[in-house]
């Protein structure tokens, strides 16, 4: 193995073995995951560069783990015993933005604000904004397939991804997908690759579709004392034809953890919060008018509407603090379940029985706007007992979702944590076809080769 | 071959041998493309009955071609030798409309127009809209992954596709993604069968997104003397955050052509037209006079804004007619090149070029706001000159649009047509990936074969 990081050395400008420094990139951020002990840390700066080490990885037989910031939930940037880190940290430059075809062609390591900022100084918007988007990768983004807060209205990142270039587990490089609005000549192997943690390909290159910027949002922000009301007004608002570029809610135990953590004048009682924005410019503040009244009849015992961009923020503030205000009540493993939205108030009833049947507490915030919620199980890990029973919760949880027509994954992804339930959800014909998919693309399983399948 | 009708006849409840019916059902719409002589024509209506006619063709070796409505424009759905052509008539059941999830789960048989009207009697909308809605089925849709007139606001079929059910080439049926609108466990198959062509599996039912109703369109009609103008007009909508629902380029050539056919009121020298919509209700009429200031400032000798529904329907005649109206010209062969946007001049010129050096009419209407046109190779089919050099003028169209950084198939797919082509578009690597995607669905090829690849 010596061998092969002198030539790992002789092809890419940064090689590290420092055991620090790979100590350091050994994990991402979910928590009770496992990882293995890496040779070598690369980061490359070119697409030549990642050639090079894939072709080097393969006459070694040496697997190799993508890394962008390590910022996933789900594992999937774990390093394997004896694998080779590649980290994208220097390859983070945005190549072009251009304004007449709407698109903007980056390197995979650009911080996700970064090119945000890039393309706002040019009147042009990329909406991908997972709550990560100050640390997380574009690259991190497209292979695990990034929600954020302005799905509701945008759709994901894989919605951005026009095409891609993709070094392949031969070291070959592809291009898919292309710079145009459409296109359908041949299969869409641009959207497989999206969302696929590391393990067909290693995008070296991102053609992402941009809008012309929005103007600020306006918030909204509804206090009710059930968790069934607050449901019942997000379903309301999303059939009303409003298209609010932001919905989100806050269950009771959530809503009470940041009350604690910060007096937000919130009731004892409460039940959920519902957050909604609009940022159709001048229309804005008629939308979030329109959403303040479905959120009254549907029982809001408190409604703020901001008419600027500050008081917006001030009302988003809640949002901001669920993830610290949940870490105040013990440690947290988060879950990430989707439902059709019909079946949210069964959800959040089946969570609560999960919550006392496990002995654990489970907080709900999430994107209600698209069923995709974050049921958080909060537990003393000083407990082993504990710990276990809130493992077992969590399991419980995505039992519950797939047995109301949801998928266990709504926008982490799979990576470690979740392998032993993709099975479940896609049966096992299902599967042997997403492992023949990834045999066509990696046949000698070099790709990140421990993640997704079990 | 006998035994296998015989089979077949077991297991399904229509099985035709007729050989005018068979006749009847060789070929999709494309112009100049071959199709071999079907063995038999099966029309099962479940699930199951696909099952069984495919274990059967996979027990004698015998291709199956998938038919929906044969409007297909590649030869997608023509015949090839001694095959199983299996239609999906049959199978036109809406299984499902939810208001509470937005979704509609339906058979593959199912009539575009049918879909949008069952489900705007609830209110929903299915935005899909080939200009062939009338006679297509959602499945040929999905296996098309079909365009229409809003795709500019809405995107095109695949963006509505959150899941479906496939039979494989095994027999075995799987189900890819979910009811759900974010999931992302396991790869994303359901967007690689999107737009396959009948070449990965055959869906059996499809769960698609809806919308909630927009109220009725509002037209502007904008009239340039020159190509380069409409042109500008397009990308200064497009740039300038107003979302149409409709922005569609009518070129001179084609745009005489109508005035030929109907009198318009089109001047003799009329360069293009720009038709484009808002529907956004109440905004509607506010967006449309934008879009009217925006042509009137880049040139437009007459700008029309309707004030109501009949008279945007009027407006939008024009557009109807082009089809009728080029193909009063002669025989018609259809391209479907899409560029970025800012190549669109330099396409309309380079086709103006070819229209020169081989000597044949070509029109060029197309959805300008995706960079989508349909370059029409016009030209006497009695005249075997002629045609001869309309099929190459055809090529050189795909060469230009490569050349330009677009692609060969905005929406119509590669089919029988364009299999040439498409080497070049993805390169050998590519091309090869491509190959052995379909490989790990269809190993031994009985899925429309002689598709897609040469
Ligand atoms: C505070 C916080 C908030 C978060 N909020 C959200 C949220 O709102 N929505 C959401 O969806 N997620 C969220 N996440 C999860 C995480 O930020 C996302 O999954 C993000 O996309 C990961 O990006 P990354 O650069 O950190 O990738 P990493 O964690 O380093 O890697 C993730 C996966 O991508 C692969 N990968 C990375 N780069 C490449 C590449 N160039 N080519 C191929 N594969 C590659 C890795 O191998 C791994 O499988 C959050 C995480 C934190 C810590
Ligand atoms: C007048 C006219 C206007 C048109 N306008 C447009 C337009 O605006 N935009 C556009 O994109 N296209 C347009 N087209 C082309 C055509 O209508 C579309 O390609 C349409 O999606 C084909 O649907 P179909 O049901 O006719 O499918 P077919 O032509 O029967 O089949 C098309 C392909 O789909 C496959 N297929 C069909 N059903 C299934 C299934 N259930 N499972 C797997 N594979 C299947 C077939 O094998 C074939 O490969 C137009 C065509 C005409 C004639």
């Amino acid at each position: 193995m010596d061998k092969l990081v002198d030539r790992l050395g002789s092809v890419v400008g940064s090689v590290v073995v420092d055991p620090d420094v790979l100590e350091a990139h050994r994990q991402d951020a979910a928590t009770f995951c496992t990882a293995g002990a890496p040779l070598v840390l690369v980061r490359p700066s070119t697409t030549a560069e990642v050639q090079e080490v894939v072709r080097a990885a393969g006459e070694y037989g040496v697997p190799i783990v993508t890394q962008g910031a390590r910022t996933g939930l789900s594992g999937a940037a774990n390093a394997i015993d004896g694998c080779i880190l590649l980290s994208t940290a220097r390859m983070n430059q945005v190549l072009e933005v251009s304004v007449e075809d709407q698109v903007a062609v980056v390197q995979p390591g650009v911080i996700n604000a970064d090119l945000s900022r890039a393309v706002l100084e040019q009147g042009l918007f990329y909406p991908p904004d997972p709550s990560s988007w100050e640390m997380s990768t574009v690259g991190g983004n497209i292979a695990t397939n990034a929600g954020g807060l302005c799905c509701v209205k945008y759709g994901v990142t894989g919605d951005f991804v026009r095409g891609l270039e993709v070094v392949l587990a031969s070291g070959e490089v592809i291009r898919t997908g292309r710079r145009t609005v459409k296109g359908v000549a041949g299969y869409d192997l641009t959207h497989v690759i999206v969302g696929s943690e590391g393990t067909l390909g290693i995008v070296t290159e991102a053609t992402l579709a941009l809008r012309p910027a929005p103007e600020a949002a306006l918030t909204a922000a509804a206090t009710f004392l059930s968790i069934e009301e607050g449901v019942a007004a997000a379903a309301a608002v999303m059939g009303s034809g409003l298209r609010p570029s932001l919905l989100e809610f806050i269950d009771g135990v959530t809503a009470r953890a940041i009350q604690d953590y910060r007096d937000m004048g919130l009731p004892a009682n409460v039940g959920s919060l519902l957050l909604a924005q609009s940022d159709r410019g001048p229309r804005a503040a008629e939308d979030v008018a329109a959403i303040a009244e479905i959120c009254t009849a549907h029982g809001a015992v408190d409604v703020a509407v901001a008419s600027d961009a500050e008081e917006s923020a001030m009302l988003l503030e809640a949002r901001r603090l669920v993830h610290f205000a949940n870490e105040k009540l013990g440690t947290s493993l988060i879950d990430d379940v989707a439902v059709p939205r019909s079946q949210l108030v069964a959800l959040l009833h089946g969570i609560d029985a999960i919550s006392k049947q496990y002995d654990v507490l489970i907080a709900c915030p999430g994107h209600i706007g698209d069923g995709n919620m974050h049921p958080t199980v909060i537990f003393d890990q000083a407990d082993p007992a504990a710990q276990a029973r809130a493992l077992e919760a969590f399991g419980a949880v995505m039992d519950l979702g797939l047995s109301l027509g949801g998928t266990i994954t709504g926008e982490h992804g799979v990576g470690k944590l979740k392998r032993q339930w993709l099975a479940q959800e896609l049966g096992p014909v299902g599967l042997q076809l997403q492992r023949d998919v990834k045999a066509a693309f990696d046949p000698r399983g070099l790709l990140n080769p421990d993640k997704l399948f079990l």
